[in-house]
């Protein structure tokens, strides 16, 4: 019996990954491109799909049937990618259009986050959950939101900025969206740097004690070997993902929140103040009800799986 | 031809209102009673079913068809009325099966902020709207939030709790929850009342210049007046509730916000602020694309609107 396949596209900055994907999950094969080489936005949609068909063909006993794509302001209701900053296209690309052309199979897009969380419902520690959130916490913040077995695009395909409620009013944090005090301002790499900055700033550390380039693994470490700064700057970033957490869930009132991305590497470091301030800023009604967990998709795998995801999502809905 | 008709139920601490509801949201017959003469809820729900059957049927070109019901603490998945620390029943009450039990009808109930949002959606200013935030202010502030045509009502049907997001970390507004800084300590007419003594305090203002009985009515009579302090308190709700909405507006993009309730009834004092201190802090790409709006409910039929929009919404989407 001929077996079904889709292709998984995640579309970064400085790569895009692609993978074929059957319908359990499984990477067939998977590939790395880097996206800067193409100037022409219709030119690498055409030169994937020729690869992506060619490569597909391989599985004789398996027929690709959808294309599903995660792209940083990647538009669900639209299939265009709209302005976004750090991909060589400017201003409003028909993305997906142009991979419809080129393969003549249905193609649908989201961003890359969005796609993230569809690969937790279907692939990941989500399946069967209905509501839930999932945070990814890189340089910055971004999520998708589920309701009712579906994600939350909004009226416009834009839903989901968590990264963006303004979590402190009055701070002096500056986003890179222009505004004060967003979530992405501290429960983030950058937001963690700047947290450890403080800190240190307030200890009045000597700058030749503090080392040029300060990531997220360097605080990590310091963490771990137990610098009271680093472990600050940790339970700080907990303390405003979890006043912002428990106010999402107000909103939603998720089963679950899981948290993925290159922050979580911290462990407990992470996970313990954030919890411990999930719960004491939850409403009582929701006390106890709604886990923190950390994200079960293998996060070299996550942006192939959630990008297919959304494509299987499509496929299934519409058969019915 | 027989007309279908629905029961609109609409429980109060102090008074429930009823009545029977066509298709177009013509409200046929109302009456109201008070709630707290029935010390027993069993016994509640057999006599205002009575009452309902009873000019039901003199209506003799129609068919009653269902209850929808408004309460508060009222969740739509289990039927019941969970611990409404206003209302005489004590503990869990299975509401809707009572309410069953005494009509063999189909019966649905969730709670007031909710049903009126439907209210909106069904027969107000929400027609045709899929994504819609629907905000009530009185004592306190409510919420019900439509996303994809459906009312968010999360895992355990109590998501839409806008009133209790912490929208001041390190705030010394105490609310009935039990927590500090909810939107609802500064966003109600108790909000209202509070930032007005603040803004007199400041002032220095003598005690006996300030009358006893402040309420929203007064501090809007006071604005109109032109009392700096009272437009100040104004100014300051708004600025506060728009920051929440923007907030909002960031994790689900809608086509537009309602506003309803008593403190709407302030009109540009109240509606102006927000709208300023939405479009400010509001992520640019929602910028100039989701109304503030009045609700277009009348104060006085909302209730029952909502609650018969509720089982409406119920027999409609069970008929495909």
């Amino acid at each position: 019996m001929t077996k079904k396949i889709v292709a998984g596209i995640d579309i970064g900055g400085t790569n895009t990954k692609l993978g074929l994907v059957d319908e359990a999950g499984r990477i067939l094969m998977h590939q790395t491109l880097r996206t800067a080489s193409y100037d022409d936005a219709e030119m690498f949609a055409k030169e994937l799909s020729s690869l992506l068909l060619y490569e597909a063909r391989k599985f004789e006993d398996s027929i690709l049937c959808g294309l599903g794509i995660g792209s940083p302001n990647g538009n669900y209701y639209t299939g265009i990618v709209e302005f976004a900053p750090n991909l060589p296209w400017k201003g409003r690309v028909p993305l997906a259009r142009f991979f419809k052309d080129a393969t003549n199979l249905p193609v649908a897009i989201t961003n890359d986050a969005k796609a993230a969380a569809l690969g937790e419902m279907v692939f990941g520690g989500a399946k069967g959950m209905e509501h839930f959130l999932f945070i990814t916490m890189g340089t910055g913040l971004g999520s998708g939101i589920v309701s009712q077995g579906s994600l939350v695009y909004g009226h416009d395909g834009f839903a989901g900025e968590m990264g963006h409620m303004i979590i402190k009013e009055q701070s002096n944090r500056l986003c890179g969206c222009g505004r004060y005090g967003c979530l992405e301002t501290y429960a983030s790499a950058t937001g963690l740097r700047k947290s450890y900055m403080k800190f240190l700033a307030e200890r009045d550390k000597r700058a030749d004690e503090v080392p040029e380039n300060i990531d997220a693994k360097y605080i990590y470490k310091r963490a771990q070997a137990g610098d009271k700064d680093a472990i600050a700057s940790f339970e700080y970033t907990g303390y405003i993902l979890g006043l912002a957490l428990a106010n999402a869930a107000a909103l939603f009132s998720p089963e679950a929140i899981f948290l993925f991305g290159g922050l979580t590497r911290a462990g407990q470091f992470i996970f313990n103040p954030t919890i411990k301030s999930f719960e004491k800023n939850l409403l009582n009604i929701y006390k106890g009800k709604i886990n923190i967990l950390p994200s079960s998709l293998n996060e070299s795998d996550a942006a192939i799986l959630g990008a297919a995801s959304l494509i299987w999502n499509e496929l299934n809905n519409s058969k019915g």
